[in-house]
């Protein structure tokens, strides 16, 4: 798999459905990658597989509450700075850089950054979607640091965050960020070729393309586009459960921008006449489903948003009241699900009061 | 000159007048240097004339608002990390280590560094006094640049912070400083040799231990405290102008700590029964100096409280009702008041709408 212009669309469009609502507007990414791509530069896209286990790689990501990042585009040449400040610390060159999350413009940077400086890019992340916290990542869970945490502006200035918690980097690197004016483009997580094959969610960028392409053909083929969606991510290739948890109209939606995320909670009015109600809560992403009060899905199984007839993902930032909508629910890799993985990116990592339930177990 | 248990108290309360309100309570520093000195570690102090123009120091200070230095003491050792981690950005192992400014607590943590590395501490700083804020430095003022700024907590959090401006350091750091729980060890403005001879305010140390030595001996013959300090720092060694701006009781106060500064003022009223009312107002130190709503001193010229018994100087924090004091105004050496310095640190400095003038042109 490869990153072209030919595939571009799909990738972004899948790449918005991982993000789950959050991790800024696709949109933004496309627009950086194209313009790499048309200036004839090149993303080269690694198996991890294909990766030697001593070889070494740096995650690479923008940070930053969505609601900023649509009007303050992100800067690759603020990435390669973070990248090579990185690079000092750490004593060594890397050999790749790969997404920390799978989901949103953190899943177009590390390709935008990777055409720029022409290091190779790893298919795998961190988050198997998109997680609004530098901590909930698969490799926080396995005990690996983050450290060094670089973060840069488009004013050349350069933060360099040495923690024991990775959640301490975490709290440092969002002031920041806030600081920088709510965006900062970082590099951390410093990984070798056997950690990312041991912890990362793997083959995501494929996935992404995957899940475009799946959305793609349907609408050329006038076929239902969601239920064509799920029929994808069931089959014995991607191997998730999924499956419509709402079918409804936003009637009401809160959404405000406060230390440097966008949080708030949309509610959907059931378009099948029979007055049920959907309150969706999100903090940069959607974080838990409740029907009438009783939770039909929750971190870290994917709750997504689409348009409900194009099933064009609907990130939170583009949610507005009158939308037709299709809620969509998808389990997550096993990976995800482990006791730690819950206590770091389920309901409990985002203090939430209610026990995780796989979203095969709830009703919809 | 050189700093042990025999001149420590002198030295400290010196610097507590310099400190000018501000810069964390003395005591705390002469806790922290007693304990080294007590333990057979030994401060070495150089003059900046005896320092090769070619050798290289590093700044080393504390960051934070003074209410909280004094509850969460400051740590020796992150000084040290952050000083490491500096180096180890820089490329070089530093020759020295000096005080960023001369009064407060910063005026002995240089030196508690000092003994803990064995590191020589160059007698200069770089504000001739105290200042809140990183960029309000003669060096800042020579167009010398603050970077690396390295900031450490105790634990074990290291902020590596490289800029442009040194006053957009001063905000990462402060941000940073308020995230440690409002106090963070520091590292920053390396300089040459030939840059601390052009650029710094010289041989600071020593005149805060001659202060301090004014103080006491004039406490031991039973003389006019005040009136001894005044003499000391009008004669020809000095070659300040200084007088008493006001002698009166504290009878408001008002003190916040915000954006990890302490901010506030405090009313004073005449003891010569005559009505007059002095408002200082202060930003970790006393900025400006009213006497019936007329300005008689303002920054960088020093404006120290102290008991009227005895010269103890009174910090802003521990300024209480009742207090009876004498309001001390100093002149600042020319280096201080180039039109670039006022800028930096005089009223516009703080954002205050009043043109400086000079405390031996004002009326008191």
């Amino acid at each position: 798999m490869q990153i072209d212009l030919a595939n571009l669309e799909d990738f972004i469009r899948g790449s918005a459905f991982l993000g789950t609502g959050g991790g800024g507007d696709p949109y933004v990414g496309m627009l950086m990658l194209k313009q790499v791509l048309n200036d004839g530069m090149q993303v080269t896209l690694i198996d991890p597989a294909d990766f030697d286990d001593e070889k070494t790689a740096i995650n690479i990501l923008t940070m930053g509450a969505p609601t900023v990042i649509n009007e303050k585009i992100p800067s690759g040449p603020a990435n390669v700075r973070a990248l090579r400040a990185a690079e000092k610390e750490l004593g060594y060159a890397v050999d790749a850089i790969m997404p920390v999350e799978a989901g949103g413009i953190n899943a177009s940077i590390p390709l935008v950054v990777g055409a720029l400086t022409g290091l190779p890019v790893i298919d795998a992340d961190g988050m198997g979607r998109a997680f609004p916290e530098l901590q909930m990542t698969t490799y926080n869970v396995a005990g690996l640091s983050s450290n060094p945490n670089v973060m840069a502006d488009d004013k050349d200035s350069v933060a360099l965050i040495t923690t024991v918690k990775n959640i301490d980097a975490e709290r440092f690197c969002r002031d920041i960020c806030v600081r920088m004016g709510g965006i900062g483009q970082m590099a951390c997580y410093p990984l070798t070729g056997k950690q990312i094959k041991d912890h990362a969610v793997l083959n995501t960028i494929t996935l992404a393309v995957e899940i475009g392409q799946s959305i793609r053909i349907a609408r050329e083929d006038h076929d239902d586009v969601v239920s064509a969606l799920l029929r994808f991510l069931e089959s014995e290739h991607v191997g998730r459960v999924a499956k419509v948890l709402f079918d409804g109209k936003v009637t009401d939606l809160l959404r405000e921008t406060k230390g440097g995320f966008s949080i708030g909670r949309v509610i959907l009015d059931s378009l099948a006449g029979d007055g049920a109600q959907l309150e969706v809560v999100f903090q940069n992403e959607y974080l838990t489903a409740l029907k009438d009060s009783t939770p039909v899905a929750m971190v870290p199984d994917l709750i997504c948003i689409v348009d409900r007839e194009t099933s064009e993902p609907i990130t939170t930032e583009n949610l507005k009241y009158g939308q037709r909508v299709k809620v969509v629910g998808v389990s997550v890799p096993e990976i995800m699900r482990s006791p730690q993985a819950l206590a770091t990116f389920g309901p409990a990592g985002f203090g939430l009061d209610v026990d995780y339930r796989p979203i095969e177990l709830l009703g919809a």
